[in-house]
């Protein structure tokens, strides 16, 4: 059984933007941490629905027709198959649910931040 | 598509204790928020594993053979078949994470605070 996370203590292990960290797992999902910087590339997940719940910072979530704006506290699920850019001003740190299978960056050509979901760091 | 969700507007529009309430879905998973109040029954969950994340407020998780203590912004993961007994002290505002099957109350016997999945409410 693991261990209790508290969520500002983790976030100083995490330096690197855009790199999802697993802090959590249950029912064949993960919660990851990760911060967020800039803008991130657009992408959909066939499968997995997402939630992103900003824990400090502000992250908007670009849709095709709108952009969900997020503050600390706030969370937001894209649903599967639903394009989405998420733009963070400034750095943020953010926690997200998702299956074990999501790829962090989806459908679009593999890039700079794709990690495997085998290749995710753990804390 | 569901909107965004502020946790703290939402736990405005949450009264009674003890009652769990779905304020998001994913992936056949349900995001909740409850008060909790006091100490709760002893239970576990058959197929279910169950994350809390404290909001506000402080919450003991107390298991057979220790007890995990939560403050604001900490989450701890109960894994399926664990007998556990929540105690909040005092009134605490907590995120469950979970199964959309999960029943709140377990395998406990069916009491004052027992809700069916269909039962719940939602914001």
């Amino acid at each position: 059984m693991s261990g209790k996370v508290n969520l500002a203590e983790s976030f100083t292990r995490i330096e690197k933007p855009w790199s999802p960290t697993i802090v959590g797992e249950l029912n064949g999902q993960y919660v990851k941490l990760a911060r967020f910087d800039g803008a991130y590339v657009w992408h959909s997940h066939q499968a997995e629905d997402e939630l992103f719940l900003v824990v400090s910072g502000r992250l908007n979530i670009e849709l095709r027709d709108r952009t969900v704006e997020l503050s600390p506290g706030e969370f937001f699920v894209v649903p599967r198959g639903v394009e989405h850019r998420p733009v963070a001003q400034p750095n943020a740190e953010v926690l997200l649910f998702e299956p074990a299978s999501t790829l962090n960056t989806g459908n679009a050509p593999a890039n700079e931040w794709t990690r495997r979901p085998d290749q995710l760091d753990r804390l």
